[in-house]
């Protein structure tokens, strides 16, 4: 790594850029192979909540519920990214849920999304580093207006 | 899911989004916890080829080489994932050095980044969906241009 284009971002700047990214990559170990899932999220305290369907990535934390979670984008001529590992459990218990359903999560995708499984960062690491030619740089994800709740 | 607003992509479509795509998210197992890097990439043949430095990424695929690859972006109104999986290796054999230096891959951060690694894609599956409001897009990291080659 060279220490002269390569930052790390302090737990701060970590957060500041979660909490303006509604877009990250969640990934899950499923048979014993990683996944990954492109998800809307919110940040909830120092954890991340996403909504989803059932499925892989429900099951999938069940069993082996320690995941890493991923953001990237651009600012001011530098790019940056954040990883955020910790356990993830799905929130199920209706006083849980209640809370969590007024935070404004919905899925990436439209359909039945009623499960909720929240994040506990239990390690949260950034880096910033410039790109070479800014004119490339194209319209992206990560801030993608969330639909409608269901 | 709901059909009449997600759709599948076939493997064309996915191929042709990863060829105009530079940047994308790699997930490993390392010790039995899953772990996502930002990583530069290019397509080569029916593989993608990841240029690195030694470190947590060479070491996990040589012991866990089976990973999970992702892309995602907008483009007229849609947003598009694609996820691709297989197996990584990486190449340090000259010939085959010699063939992938030629590509056009650079890494995503500047350093020391002798390592290839190349991921066999053996499933390819990708989708695409509307988002609701195009106005709150913003500038993100798919295209970041690539640095000179140390």
């Amino acid at each position: 790594m060279n220490a002269e284009s390569t930052w790390t971002l302090d737990a701060k700047e970590c957060w500041e850029r979660l909490r303006s990214t509604s877009v990250g990559r969640l990934a899950v170990i499923v048979d014993e192979a990683p996944e990954i899932f492109p998800v809307n999220f919110v940040v909830e305290h120092s954890a991340l909540v996403i909504r989803t369907g059932e499925g892989t990535k429900v099951d999938a934390i069940r069993s082996r519920p320690r995941v890493a979670f991923e953001i990237d984008g651009l600012e001011a001529g530098t790019a940056f990214s954040v990883i955020v590992k910790g356990d993830a459990k799905t929130i199920s218990a209706p006083d849980e849920l209640r809370d969590t359903v007024s935070l404004d999560v919905s899925p990436l995708q439209p359909g039945t999304k009623n499960h909720f499984i929240r994040i506990l960062a239990e390690e949260v690491t950034g880096r910033s580093f410039p790109v070479t030619d800014p004119s490339t740089w194209e319209t992206e994800l990560s801030h993608v207006a969330r639909a409608p709740h269901e």
